[in-house]
């Protein structure tokens, strides 16, 4: 507390959140975990801000929108006061999902997630760093932030599991996928895994259409035209989306778009995206926009 | 050539590979590539010797057996010189896919891989460390061996994309597959991914069953009974199958097993195994093994 911030030239002050901190303020973006978000998120409402929530507290809550901009950001309205801002797996994987909807029901997604250490947090992604340097040095890999050795190793994602064999990563995944598409029977299958990968996530797609699968032009054309999607399909240079060439932008890549040789209805790709932007901030500012703009 | 190798004690040197050097051996393993296998393995096989290929060279010839002796070792007899050792990725899957099948009929098999640096020899693990290092140290990272950069990144297989859009590994991992199973036409989805991990392959895997899916228990009964698979599935704990922990070791680790919650006839699960051991090296000396027993 107390501690300067530098913010576009000016020091900013940390300061303690207290109940009278909302007063006058428009836009208020709360990024701390759910409990912080369920004790002052009732305050700021009721000073009339608008409300962003990076937490999980609210997502699934009916009457909150759960917003993608791109997908849903019609729900936002003036009189929209709380926004919960989605689960970074499910974000980055709607903006490729959603504009497939044009092309034919969706009526299956199976998806395999290569997620990075920044999606535990600034300390992950330390410990990854600090873990690794251990082990090319040949020092003992402690594991401090997350429950198993990290360095050149991988494990299933780090929440606890359900009684289907779900981790709540997995669940969040799909019911925030299946809200924001307002599609609340939509069959899908997600595994998450944590790779030693420092920044953006990635995922490995397959969608079943219950029609004719569309051509690979169509998704083509339908990704094109989805503002935030960008298209890394090289097949001649091997290059497809890759977490370095996301990690810091604002665009989802996807690409290795080719027909599912096992189904003939179905469709696989890769995405990769800056889960800390698209998957979090960035997603949580567009919000705010969109509700400016209609102020 | 004339370099010395230590080994059991013993000081082997290198010596010329030469159509003589085959003479008088009873069992004789290759494993530098697809062109040398072509060249060599006519005259091993001259000489009466049993040959057991890791290459890809004589993999998909019908009257050449391609053998995880746990699955389809019955394929060996006497009389059976060549062998060919398969794939790592499918030696693995195979390995879990496999005892399903007295549980059911296998109707589709959906797979994305997290393929270690080993999986592309020894020099790809040298640059995967280094290359890490040079990022921690802020020095600029530069791809060699492999064609993007590797630490604390992940890319889609480096191997060449054919027309439908799957890349070589990926081919041989679905043709393979089908060729030990038996199962010409079994419908499979396959995306291989190279993660940052050092050593041990490890797989995201759906099973769909033309039948009523087997209850989770008979899933684990069929595993348990397979010699050289592990469950590791513990989901108090979070403990699943790693490639640290599977490194080394000849067992296949399989686990996270749970229904399909988007497929009343699917079950899905995750693997890892030591690619170099049941992958490769392992693999070929039970093959052998399984000869000699036969003699």
């Amino acid at each position: 507390m107390g501690e300067p911030i530098p913010f576009r030239g000016e020091d900013l002050r940390v300061q303690l959140t207290e109940a009278s901190a909302f007063r006058n303020q428009d836009f208020v973006f709360f990024s701390a975990g759910a409990s912080r978000s369920r004790e002052f998120i009732p305050h700021a409402i009721q000073e009339q801000a608008y409300v962003i929530d990076n937490s999980s507290a609210f997502r699934m809550q009916s009457d909150v929108p759960l917003v993608v901009p791109e997908v849903n950001g019609h729900l936002l309205t003036t009189s929209t006061h709380l926004i919960a801002n989605p689960n970074c797996t499910a974000a980055l994987l709607l903006m490729t999902l959603a504009p497939l909807r044009k092309l034919g029901q969706l009526s299956r997604v199976i998806v395999s997630t290569y997620q990075s250490a920044s999606g535990a947090g600034a300390q992950a992604m330390e410990e990854l760093r600090s873990q690794t340097r251990c082990f090319l040095d040949g020092e003992p890999v402690v594991p401090n932030i997350l429950p198993h050795p990290y360095a050149f190793n991988l494990f299933s994602h780090n929440t606890p599991i359900g009684d289907d064999g779900a981790n709540e990563e997995e669940a969040k995944v799909v019911e925030e996928t299946r809200k924001i598409l307002d599609d609340s029977r939509l069959p899908m299958n997600v595994t998450c895994v944590r790779v030693p990968v420092l920044r953006a996530h990635s995922e490995s797609v397959t969608v079943e259409f219950a029609g004719e699968r569309p051509s690979l032009e169509a998704v083509r054309e339908a990704w094109a035209a989805m503002p935030g999607v960008q298209i890394v399909d090289d097949r001649a240079a091997n290059l497809f989306p890759m977490p370095i060439s996301a990690s810091g932008g604002d665009d989802v890549l996807v690409g290795r778009l080719r027909n599912d040789p096992s189904h003939e209805n179905a469709i696989s790709y890769f995405l990769a995206g800056d889960q800390l932007l698209k998957g979090a901030a960035l997603n949580a500012v567009q919000i705010a926009e969109s509700l400016a703009a209609l102020r």
